[in-house]
Formats: C-alpha cells, structure tokens, sequence
C-alpha cells in the first residue's frame, strides 16, 4: 500500500521526512508550491492521488476546513485509509467523517491533531476498550505554556513575554486562537468526544482566555497562595452529562503540570482500572508532528505495531557516558576525580568531577569496603 | 479467538476482571488454589488450555521463571500468542521467546512487564518503527520512589519509610529486589533492548543500590545543592556502544521526574524526530497492571485499535461540575459566593466558594463589563 500526503507544509513536510527516511513508500505529495527536492512524487492535482489504485492511504495536512474537507471527503469515498493532523477539520466534521469511514470499510486516524508528537489520542483510543474513561486534562497549547513558563520563572508581564513567542515563532502574528483559548477548546472537544464515546463540538466548550493574567496574579497564586497556573483544558464526564471548559488552573506546585515547561504539553487521562496515566512531550513542531502523522500512517499500512525482531549486535560499555558524582562516605578520599569535598561531621560529601559509570562503579566498591554506609548518586542534567 | 490466563493472583486477577466486565471471551484461567467465582473457567490443568484449539492468546501472570517458562514456550511451540507480565521472565528469556514467536508466526507482547498500567514498551515499540530512540530513562520502580519521596517530603530517614511501605503492602518482607535495583535493572534491560533494537541481559546492568541513602544525603541535595533525587533506570545508544545504568538521580526541581510522587513511575524516552516523550502513571497494582495486560490481549483478539463509531448522547452540562475560583478585577464585587477578598493596589484579589463552571462564566461576562482587564481561574485539585 502506497502513501500520499496533501500538503507540504511544517508538518506535512516532517511527515514526508520521517517516512521516506524509514522506508515507507510515500508516491505522491499534493502541493501547489514548488518543492524541487520531491522531484515527480510532487503534483498539484489531486487527481493523481484519487485515482492512483496504488495508494491506499492519505495523509492530509493542509489544514483549516477547505480545501482539506473536499479533499478527505473524496479519498474516504474513494476507499482510501486517511489520516489527518487537522484539529480544525476533525473538530468541526468529526461525525461525518466518522460515518463515512465506517461506510466505505477504512481507518480515520487523527492522533497529530491533538498534543503534537505525544501519542495522546491513539493512546486514549486504546484505553476506551477496556476502561471508563472519568476525565481527561491537559496543557495542550505549547503558546500559552511557553507564556505562562516564562511569566512564572522570571516575573514578566504578558505583552513582553507574547512578543518574545512571536519573535521566537511559537506564536502567531494574530496569537487570538492560542491565548483566547479556541486552539485548546478544539483540541479538549475531540479529546472529549473519544474519551466519553460521545460528540462534543467546540461550541460546547467554555473557555477563559489567558490573555489578561498579569504579573500581579502570578504573584498572588505564587507568593501568597502558594501555588502556581498552567492554561488547561478539561472534560469531566458526570455520568449523565459531560463538563467541558478551558481555564487558567491554578495548581499544587507537586502537581505533575506544574513542571511542565517552555511549549512543552502534558495531556492525562482517569480511568476505573488505569488509574492516572499521563503523556508528555512536544506539542508542536514539524519532526514531532510529523513523527505522529507518520505513526497513524504507519499502523495502517504495515498492521500496527506487530512483532518484528532482527537485533543488531550493541556492546555495552559503561565506560563512555561521563557524568559527575555525589558521595556521602566516612572513608578519606583523595586524587584527581575529586571536584569538591566538604566534610559535615563524620560524612565526607563529595562532589566529583565527570567520571564514566565504569569508573564510578569501580570506585564505589572500594568505598564501600572502608565505608559500607557510603552513597552514591549521578547527576542527571 | 479465545483467552486464557495463567496464573490468578493480583495480575492475573485484575486482567481477568478488566477483559470479562468487557465481553472479552476469557475461556479459561490457570490456577493450583480454588477460585469458586471462576466456575468452570478455573483449572489446575494447563493441557485444558493448550489442547483447546478456540484459545489463540495465552497471557502469563504466574511471575518467576517456572513453571511460567515451560508454559509459553509450549502456548508458543503450539501456535497460540502470548502476552506475559513477567519481567525476570522476558528479561531472562528475550531472545529464545522472541525467536519462537517468529518461528511460530505468533505475536509475543509483554507490555505490563514494566511501567504496570503505563503503555510504555508498546509505544517504545511503536516510536522505533520511524524514530531513532537515543536514550530512555525512568523511574521504573514504585515502592523506591515512595520511599525517597516520603524521605524528601517528610525529612524522615529510609528504614522508617521502609517499615511503613512494607505496611502498606508497596513493598515487601524483603525489599532487596526494589531497593537494591534489581527490579529497576531487569526493567532498563527490556526497555533498552526495544529501545536499541539488541538484546541486552540484566547482567550487562551497572547498579547503585539506594538503601545507604540518609536524611543527610537529602539534607545536602536538597540543602546544599537545591535539587533532588529519584532511583532511575538509564539506556543510552553511544552509536558503537550502550551504557546501561540504574542510580539514585540528582535533578533539578524543575524536571518532570522531580514531580513524581508516592509510588507513580515515569518513564521517557529521547527520539530524533519525536524529542522527549514520557509516560507517567501507576507502575504496580492488581487493575492497573491488570489493565496492560489486558490492553495487550485485545490488540491481538480485535487486531490492534482500529475504528469503531458508535457514538453516545451525553449533553454537555456545565452547571454540574464545581470547584473554587482565584478572580482577579478592579470591579467591586459582593455576594454570596465570595470566600475571602483582599485589596491590593486598585486590584481585588477574590477566592471564590466552590461554584459551577457556568455559574463562573455567567458572572465573568458582567465582571468584564465593568474591568476588561480581570482575570480568571479555576482551583484544580
């Protein structure tokens, strides 16, 4: 089965790399830009993808609602598999393009459309078999995190820090869909829609913007509450009916949100027997987007993630990682490793310059036969 | 294709409640103790399973080496898929169980081997298929990280946490294969194995223990150098060679890792094209685990995740759910609802009581009639 992606943009582009690097055959890109590197795989008529028997699956990435709905409508109708990274698209014809699926016997896969890299919907998908699903959550913006991070970590009011995410280009020209909360609402809508086995639209989400929180708020949440606010999205399902909503939430600083930084997401799901689970990663971007449109293209074309097994011959050596160490011991240690000793009663604690694991793990065991109380632990940056 | 499940205690037990309140068709389970709930699905038998041609998928939750090794390598041998949770198993056996699937054209999945109900090696498996996975880390263990958390929260010392870990049941009589890594190494060694495309054994494992930690080791990490410390598991791909590591982890308080409390696990993994992806949730317990198992079963009874739409009616109610609010506004407010407000500057600083995310978004819109500039958010608990 042969690939085509409609779009060579960001994300459609990560797509094209990602697979054409492992081996996935991908024969056509759609794109009305000329992009000499694609050589006769590029076309501007989507035609050549429609009524190309050879290509079994789309990838669309185009995004916004048109042309991408015409042009998904069509390779659905024309039994071909799709996958799309389209929020927007997915948000806006989620049942359509469910039905439609079902009726022509193919896949809809849309896990690039929400949280970027992180597996988010697929893994959510697969939690619905065989669990109920209470709620779900998520820093799902990486705009308005990257904000709200810098805000926090180094007291700066909102204009200075959104004029720094434009220059850096993690926020739009017009930065409206991301900080007044529509890009979550969207993405917290489908999210909902799988977790609950229902159909929830974005105008059924109640959103708070971001955009007015100020550096007097993060020092009331932070100096006086104690506590510190991510923008979140969430859908709660009550049973008989669903609550969902997109707010600045104020947070528990041992909240596993609270040390989420810069653009980084963090989407989590409740379920009866799972308990808690939560993905972490990059929720944007043209390799981590292009990472997960790939993997849902994937799935189809070679069956998920079956058995495969041909290991390559890797020696471990645990001479070659360098790091530094802490010791806390009661032996006398000198010599060259040494970065910084400080002596606090009968602990001497030890600060070592970078040092292989080998070579710290010879060392320990001399240690610890002056000393068998001693403990070592590496620092990980 | 039907299901059977070797071994009942707490996984095995958990995966069969989680499939059978399912539909999943569980034909038989495999236990020496009476389980009168069980009825004729129970035997002591295991030639009743691999003698009935219905059951396809064998999931092994006896734990140990045997009889759990002479049972799949026979379910293997007579064409039947197998799902094991039991990481001395799969971590002793990588390569001869792998190779008797492949010979016998069945899949082996063994995703609730490490992590418990995190999905982590099956999205490992499912990163590498495009990605290239430099480096996985984790924190693999629960009853460790319960410990070092209750040390660092509480300034108490090990043995005191480790007499109540052990009453709680997260750890056990003897703690030796937490606390002195065992457990973490054999984990690091399948998650590397997949990671890296090799096989590497638990012998290839370099291991700090952490039971010589003290409350001054803390003291000083905390104290001194302003981190803190977590027991991680460590697989990183030198390109000609691995280094694989289980050590107590000097952090920064900013890491995700720093977050993870009680006896939760994260586990991450670094990709070229995906950046850093990680997985957080319950590393150990009967549904849980049970659920990952289960989650692995059904993959291969319904072929993987792939699309079912039969959408649910469930309205969309915000008047339902109810929680505190932080408004920040010039405007002056009265009511009811107001649990404490403080003046500063022009800025009232309200805390709301617990009201409902419509009753909060019906009152903002005439609060920002009055002060555009007020701010808004919600108490997450």
């Amino acid at each position: 089965m042969k690939i085509a992606i409609l779009g060579y943009g960001v994300v459609g582009s990560g797509a094209y790399e990602v697979l054409a690097s492992h081996g996935y055959p991908v024969k056509r890109v759609l794109d009305i830009r000329p992009h000499d590197e694609l050589g006769d795989v590029l076309t501007a008529n989507y035609d050549d993808i429609l009524k190309d028997k050879e290509i079994g699956v789309v990838a669309e990435a185009i995004g916004g609602l048109e042309p991408a709905h015409t042009f998904v409508v069509k390779a659905l109708k024309a039994g071909k598999h799709v996958v799309s990274s389209n929020k927007h698209l997915i948000c806006t014809y989620y049942e359509e393009l469910h039905r439609l699926a079902i009726e022509n016997g193919v896949t809809l896969r849309f896990t690039s459309a929400v949280g970027g890299g992180i597996p988010w919907l697929y893994n959510l998908k697969r939690s619905v078999r065989c669990d109920e699903v209470t709620k779900i959550m998520g820093i799902m913006n990486g705009t308005t995190n990257f904000i709200l991070d810098a805000m926090i970590t180094d007291s700066r009011e909102f204009d200075d820090v959104l004029k720094e995410a434009q220059a850096l280009g993690y926020a739009e020209a017009n930065p409206s869909a991301d900080v007044d909360g529509l890009d979550t609402a969207r993405k917290t809508a489908i999210s909902s829609s799988i977790a609950f086995n229902t159909i929830i639209n974005e105008e059924d989400v109640s959103i708070f913007s971001m955009r007015t929180i100020q550096k007097c708020d993060i020092e009331y949440i932070v100096g006086r509450l104690g506590k510190t606010v991510r923008y979140l999205g969430f859908g709660i399902n009550n049973g008989d009916s669903a609550s969902v909503f997109v707010e600045p939430a104020i947070l528990s600083y041992k909240a596993p949100e609270s040390n989420v930084c810069k653009n980084f997401n963090m989407i989590t799901l409740f379920g009866n027997s799972v308990g808690r689970l939560s993905f972490f990663g990059q929720g944007a971007g043209k390799y981590p987007t292009g990472n997960a449109l790939a993997q849902d293209v994937i799935d189809i074309v070679s069956g998920s993630c079956e058995l495969s097994f041909s290991p390559c011959e890797l020696k471990v050596d645990n001479g070659s990682h360098k790091r530094q160490y802490y010791i806390r011991t009661k032996a006398h240690l000198e010599g060259e490793f040494i970065e910084s000793a400080e002596k606090i009663g009968a602990n001497n604690h030890i600060i070592t310059k970078p040092m292989s694991v080998k070579q710290i793990h010879t060392l320990s065991k001399a240690i610890l036969v002056s000393d068998s109380s001693s403990f070592f632990a590496g620092f990980e940056e």
